[in-house]
């Protein structure tokens, strides 16, 4: 427990700690009763943990016994077709059959999906409510638990209906991935090779040398990824709370991997997947454009590769970068791109070309199709 | 036009203007476009006009006849029943096919039902676009289109799910309000009658002696009666954006008024008819709890009932009384009453005993009763 880590988030609008450890399940709840009510346990401020029942099922147990009084579950099914304002809707209802009044504290335990809806539960819930994140899957972890976007997936598109909304705390334990599938570990440390190229050599390069033990689920390994990948998102967002400017940079591999899960209407790949085959295509534009050397452009295809392998997907090159120009993060009509300009470093430009783009496409289908060729 | 009058909100997250006028309905289109385009008429930014055909019918003419191009017509049956998530969600997704993006703008151009709901799809619409206020009745003029509180109903209660969310501004304009069907307009004034109570005697006695003026529509007496109504909203908004303290003297009255509400399913009486015998009933109060001299106190029965009548409902005392112990204000458990100090001031207090309340209910329940029986 001591060398947990904590990172800060600071934003504009509030302050918090993740706190990254391989041992921390059964302690969020005294951290959480702490927060609330100084550790005095005066209970009066009702807990709601929002998971699923394979989640429960498997960490539950561990979670609550923290907890100094029973928190209330509020169950939903996994899968993102479930992320939608029918479920926060429900999850609502229930809160206020519950009685859950405005110093009430949502929970979030599970991925990104639970994250998302909870979050914005919490959001609108008598119109602001406090909540606690416990990110169950590596992206959860990395990414998506940090950061205080929030929101559902509308019919016309992902993430449509959301809202800013900052958690208390954010408690991250590795140990809880290990019964994660593997390919859902390895397309969530692509985000961490992500968080590598746009701004920490150092995590790039353990990601590189240690890519065996993190990928086996080594705890002391994964914890170090886990606590260096929040760290860079964790400083982006300090800087860049409302994705005016900096925040823009997480976007590396998105442009084109949001087209991929498009085109494949998100059933083929999963979101590291996608992103993946977008950063090897991001990095060959920067090749071409000379903003970055063949030898560490090479370098990132190859650790992008080791946390693969790339699988294949139905989708032409001409669809997909047709597809970039409905990105949300578009404003009045200028495609913003991530491009990486060296290990470490990545720069926001708003001058790719579609020819541009369409050659990266290319390159990248052709793969893509010999691939399925050989598959 | 010159006469108008313009009053600013101030908070910590935004400032605006809400400007009132009697012949305002014509120049919002040019307002709004040189907010967003500096009067450029750029027109990147799309503007998404959320109304219900019967204030369509009536004004929007007046209203799209001024916009530089035509905006894109959101369309919501009347009445509260719709103010639910399910509608939110139906306007989003129209707003997604036709494109809407992060600078799109709605506006809201009806009662308090479609600028709540507005307000609300605004606060979530890609995690937050902006809008504009067009309130149509008296009570949205002078009371929900200020103060940034969105949302809508759940089945559990009024107003559960929303969000703060402020507009770029409030256009106000007094002479839609003769459509307005009188018992609307009089229940409306109720809230500025409140106004006047808690903040401003000025107000208060213009009510007072301008009371036929004013409830015969009287185009001069209205617009400043709005304008001082607005006023005090905003000031007290702008000295407590989030109703952590001040903000709450707003509820002269709401707390017995909900609970009437509640106890009628919200369908015997209009909102400003519950809250004026919440009114009458907290003025009791404070007479017992000698805060208030019995002329002041008489007084405001007066200007009360002079913008009455206050009509019979089907309720009993005790039932009130615990449904005040449900107030979604209260905070573990501890109920708070708004108290008149005389005219033009008011506090808030915690210690109202159920005895007391229950004294207060009962006094209101013997005129209603009466009421009954006569009616
Ligand atoms: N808010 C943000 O900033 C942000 C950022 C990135 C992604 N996201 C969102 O995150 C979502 C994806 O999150 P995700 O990848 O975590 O998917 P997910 O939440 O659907 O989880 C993936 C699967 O793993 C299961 N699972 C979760 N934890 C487990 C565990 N410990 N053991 C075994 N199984 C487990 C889940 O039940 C689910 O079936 C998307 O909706 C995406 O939009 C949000
Ligand atoms: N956000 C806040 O701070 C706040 C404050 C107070 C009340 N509210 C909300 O406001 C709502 C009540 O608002 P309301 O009283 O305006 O009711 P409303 O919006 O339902 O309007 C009342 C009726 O008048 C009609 N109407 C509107 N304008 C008209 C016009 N110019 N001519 C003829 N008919 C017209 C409407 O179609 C409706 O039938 C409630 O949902 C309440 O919760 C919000
Ligand atoms: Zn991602
Ligand atoms: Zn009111």
């Amino acid at each position: 427990m001591s060398n947990n880590t904590k990172i800060a988030v600071r934003t504009a609008s509030s302050t918090y700690e993740v706190e990254i450890g391989s041992d921390l399940l059964p302690h969020i709840g005294a951290r959480v009763d702490s927060l609330l009510n100084g550790g005095l346990c005066a209970g009066k401020q009702r807990v709601f943990v929002v998971t699923s029942p394979e989640i429960w099922k498997l960490h539950g147990e561990r979670l609550a016994s923290g907890f100094p009084s029973a928190p209330v579950l509020l169950s939903v099914p996994a899968g993102e077709q479930h992320k939608r304002l029918a479920t926060v809707e429900r999850l609502a209802e229930e809160m206020a059959q519950h009685g859950a009044d405005r110093d009430s504290v949502l929970l979030a335990f599970g991925g990104g999906v639970i994250g998302d809806m909870t979050g914005f539960l919490a959001a609108m819930y008598m119109r602001g409510i406090r909540y606690v994140q416990v990110p169950t899957t590596l992206l959860a972890q990395v990414d998506s638990s940090i950061g205080g976007k929030t929101g559902v997936n509308l019919a016309a598109g992902k993430n449509l209906a959301g809202a800013f909304h900052h958690p208390l705390a954010v408690y991250a334990d590795t140990s809880i991935l290990s019964t994660l599938p593997p390919a859902e570990l390895r397309a969530g440390l692509q985000e961490s090779v992500k968080a590598g190229i746009i701004r920490d050599r150092a995590l790039f390069d353990f990601l590189d040398t240690e890519s065996a033990a993190v990928l086996r689920g080594d705890r002391d390994a994964l914890t170090r990824v886990v606590a260096d990948s929040v760290r860079v998102k964790a400083d982006v967002v300090s800087a860049d709370e409302r994705e005016l400017g900096l925040r823009m940079i997480l976007n590396l591999g998105h442009t084109l991997g949001h087209a991929i899960e498009a085109a494949t209407q998100y059933k083929q790949l999963l979101h590291g997947e996608a992103i993946a085959w977008g950063m090897i295509a991001a990095t060959g534009i920067a090749a071409h454009r000379n903003l970055i050397t063949a030898d560490e452009a090479a370098q990132i295809e190859r650790v992008v590769r080791a946390y693969g392998p790339l699988r294949s997907f139905t989708a032409n090159a001409t669809e997909l970068v047709a597809l970039t120009a409905k990105d949300k993060k578009n404003r009045s009509g200028a495609r913003s791109f991530v491009l990486p300009l060296g290990i470490g470093d990545a720069t926001v430009v708003r001058d790719v070309s579609e020819a541009e783009l369409l050659e990266a496409a290319e390159a990248m289908m052709s793969e893509v199709n010999s691939l399925q060729v050989t598959a």
